[in-house]
């Protein structure tokens, strides 16, 4: 694999630097199992996005798809494995790519790197970013899945919004009488 | 206003439109939002963000802030209120801005829009696009806060990975005996 989603690898690396703040091993594999997963669902108009870990995946997939979590295209759903699926927002029909610890062998760095079996400060950053992309397509799983319709795009509500009788902000009015900050959340000093 | 964030008005709709896939008006002023909170969180070395709507907003401050959901320094805490806090990452003092909601009688586009009292099909999108920049900071409110120290940074634990005895996956080892997708969630039919 000498590109991601379209990408020459520098191109991908100096993109996802700026997006991330720096470079992260994830998010680094983590563009891969996008290009893996883009082409697995081809069929479909429009594709949704399931990411399984709350770290580095889901900027993989905010910066080389259509899906954010602001658009609500994307969802975070914390399995703590290292998994994407895109799917069919109508039918839940999808690929789910993980990365396979089953198939590191030939590649102790980013074994070592996945498995946490080295410290930060062991690794070789270098040789890491080597083998990922030496290992082309042959570190990852992919599964047809059919994502569960709980979590299926929705129709949004439109509700009504009104004014919080404590704060006085704007919030939807079937949170409840006041605000769901104002019923209590542990946010402000 | 004629910039936000730097970026010129016009460039701004364009990178917001590429970035979430269409125009929105609440990240057209969840850029303005951005914009004023940058200015009172200028003497932090490092500010963190936490944003009060799932909805827009977070990809506002994506595409104009360093923080995102992957690199863990933007925050979404769903209070349902259109506001977002930035602040200090280890002292948690900063600014939060919110569309007020009692500034907006001479902004009717604006007022509509936010508070659902016209359809989306009735929205005039240009007048409201006009009356945004027309009202510069004046539509929204700034209050100073500090973060409560639940929602702080923290140094990331760092624990052992193992693989799930049930699917064979690599997860956090403190998730429990199976990993947390194995414990029951609801993902996939």
């Amino acid at each position: 694999m000498n590109t991601v989603c379209g990408h020459s690898i520098e191109e991908y690396i100096t993109r996802l630097t700026d997006f991330h703040g720096n470079f992260a091993p994830g998010l680094f594999i983590g563009g891969f199992m996008v290009d893996i997963a883009k082409r697995h669902v081809q069929q479909y108009e429009i594709f949704d996005v399931i990411c399984e870990s709350p770290a580095c995946l889901p900027d993989a997939i905010q910066m080389l798809t259509p899906c954010t979590i602001g658009n609500g295209w994307m969802k975070i759903v914390d399995t703590g494995r290292f998994a994407i699926t895109l799917y069919d927002k109508v039918s839940g029909h999808g690929a789910r790519v993980c990365l396979d610890a089953a198939r590191l062998d030939r590649y102790p760095e980013i074994k070592n790197w996945f498995l946490r079996l080295t410290s930060k400060t062991e690794q070789d950053r270098d040789a890491l970013i080597r083998q990922i992309i030496d290992a082309g397509d042959g570190i990852y799983s992919v599964q047809q899945v059919v994502v569960s319709p709980s979590l299926l795009r929705k129709h949004k509500h439109g509700g009504s919004v009104v004014l919080c009788a404590s704060c006085g902000e704007a919030y939807p009015e079937e949170d409840g009488n006041v605000c769901l900050a104002c019923q209590g959340m542990d946010i402000y000093r």
